[in-house]
């Protein structure tokens, strides 16, 4: 009989599963991350390409302070104010190790970003799901009488893409007594002024997370962020990992969040190719929820082929997209947003797979 | 009243004292966090300038399977026995996540690595000091008798250099009924035979620590790996972190395994130049543990300024030495390895504050 060594809570958990990677050198349209279809600015690669052996050598600042004077500068949130780690997907492991823990109760919205239960699992947390509305819409009263301490948003959610209203969203962390985590992962796609970052000012139990994974075009790098009340952020410095952020992200992260321009510039692009494939899949008479992120969720016609059905079409034809087992989802596709080029082909993909069907 | 939400051990935890780090720019010697003085192999270097935008840009495997490839090949263990992750100081956090948990308990040698301490704090478990002999050899019966479930050994033990006996460690492996961790950071400087590597082969509760930071010169990267049996690491693989390497540690990493020739050139410079210096400081009258890492423990001759004067004065020069407060430590010095002129520098400045004080 072979023995892990493991704790049984770790024994009996279910790793969260990831999307679908491509074999390197495979040509496809990889769909199904929400990764950026433009490379990150300019001044990142030329900050890659002069990065000195000393950095490399020598420990990284434990702090991360030149970033997060960076961040400080392009956010107006004061430096003291903000965490950096190895991805945000560190900060929600350490959100369960520092604030909800053995025994503690997080609510979150259902279905969502699956890492948050694996996480919660992981540290002996409850996960409390508090299933979406029937229109898809975060149903704040439900988070509110959970009965968790913690209080997790997606913002605008994921997988469905839907922004929730600001009145709502301020109504839940201002009557909420626990800490509110907000995940703004996908925030720079939604409309100008949508984020809720300036209001850590107002509410100490507010948790903000960000991202450079999606709209800066560095999910290999490795970098994200939290914004908070001094005193959250002087928790996540003392019982975080020592030198999580490593040298090449510390220094990568930093030319990219000073080129806020460049970003806005492919987020724009994104934005628009993601309106203009809603709309050539309505016309096709599949029904999309409103995106305000990277991606869009959206069911087939009931007269083509099924959700499964086209994932798999899809998959055969070296075009990836995501495809839930989850029972709100089953008969959804999540479709990032790549190039207009990406989309079209997929368009032309999902007409061949529809008149095969036919 | 200010309210961190954190939990209440969390709130207590003491954080881990990192080694001083001089501001940028400040000419100094640095020998007080363990670090290679020279820079990692050009092989990594030109990995570096080689790197895609879509490498950035994508997320990086999530398994780090040609990482893990190419350590296998160097150190004849199989790939699926490894696992990598964000420098060995995440592997040290999940192992307490993972195998100690809340309640558990970890023995360590002590005085040791402090890390160890701030991670089982962190995570609710107990962490028992088993202390060091009188001549700092680890006390391999009192590790046993500890009352642990699990215990970690550094090999060569930090802070003192020492090697640990073969037998003794093969001895506590065999007959302890848990984990055992064996922390090589240091390995390379050792002799070569020493690592225990090979036994995981042998010994299911056995796993092995090794990191990028010190014999690679790759502190900046993060990048560190565990090898043991396939049920351990299939533990780590399911309860670690997503995505926990980035792509440039991956690809560095990578590099700098495949030089291995490089790395074991630097690696006997700095072996040379520790023995020389070591020489330096005993015929100075200096108490010097014989060491097998990249640094030396030593205690000056009572006739001169003390340690902590030392360490001061060397500072002022700027030449950063790490002192301790630990009662077993506070009379000593652990000086990091440098460069010949650097060691040289250092004797210098010994000799003026010892004519000072004189």
């Amino acid at each position: 009989m072979t023995h892990t060594y493991a704790l049984p809570h770790i024994e009996r958990l279910e790793p969260y599963a990831l999307g679908e990677q491509p074999k390197p050198g495979r040509t496809c349209a990889k769909l199904n991350q929400n990764e950026s279809p433009y490379p990150p600015s300019p001044a990142v690669l030329e900050a890659l390409r002069r990065m000195s052996e000393e950095a490399l050598r020598r420990y990284p600042d434990p702090t991360a302070a030149a970033l997060r004077e960076a961040i400080a500068e392009r956010t107006g949130i004061a430096a003291d104010q903000i965490y950096c780690a190895n991805g945000s997907s560190e900060i929600i492991s350490l959100l369960f190790k520092l604030f909800v823990g053995p025994g503690g109760r997080a609510a979150v919205a259902e279905p969502g970003f699956g890492l948050y239960q694996t996480e919660a699992a992981g540290h002996q947390s409850a996960c409390i799901p508090v299933p979406l509305l029937p229109d898809y819409r975060l149903d704040i009263d439900g988070l509110l009488s959970s009965g968790a301490e913690v209080i997790i948003l997606i913002h605008p959610h994921a997988p469905t893409g839907l922004l929730t209203e600001r009145e709502d969203l301020e109504r839940l962390i201002r009557s909420f007594p626990g800490l509110v985590v907000v995940d703004e992962a996908y925030i720079d796609y939604a409309p100008s002024g949508s984020s809720i970052l300036p209001l850590i000012g107002r509410y100490s139990n507010l948790l903000v997370l960000r991202t450079f994974s999606k709209s800066y075009g560095l999910s290999g790098l490795r970098a994200g962020y939290c914004a908070g009340s001094r005193e959250l952020i002087g928790t996540f410095a003392k019982g975080g990992g020592i030198y999580n952020v490593d040298a090449l992200a510390q220094t990568l992260a930093l030319a990219a969040v000073r080129d806020a321009a460049y970003m806005r510039g492919i987020v724009s692009r994104v934005v628009a190719t993601r309106d203009a494939f809603a709309a050539e899949l309505r016309r096709r008479g599949y029904d999309v929820l409103p995106s305000s992120a990277n991606f869009v969720l959206c069911a087939p016609p009931a007269t083509g082929p099924d959700a499964q059905a086209i994932y798999q079409g899809l998959a055969e034809r070296d075009i990836y997209v995501r495809h839930y087992e989850h029972p709100r989802l089953r008969g959804l596709l999540r479709i990032s947003i790549g190039t207009d080029e990406e989309m079209g082909g997929l368009t032309k993909e999902l007409d061949a797979l529809a008149a095969e069907s036919g």
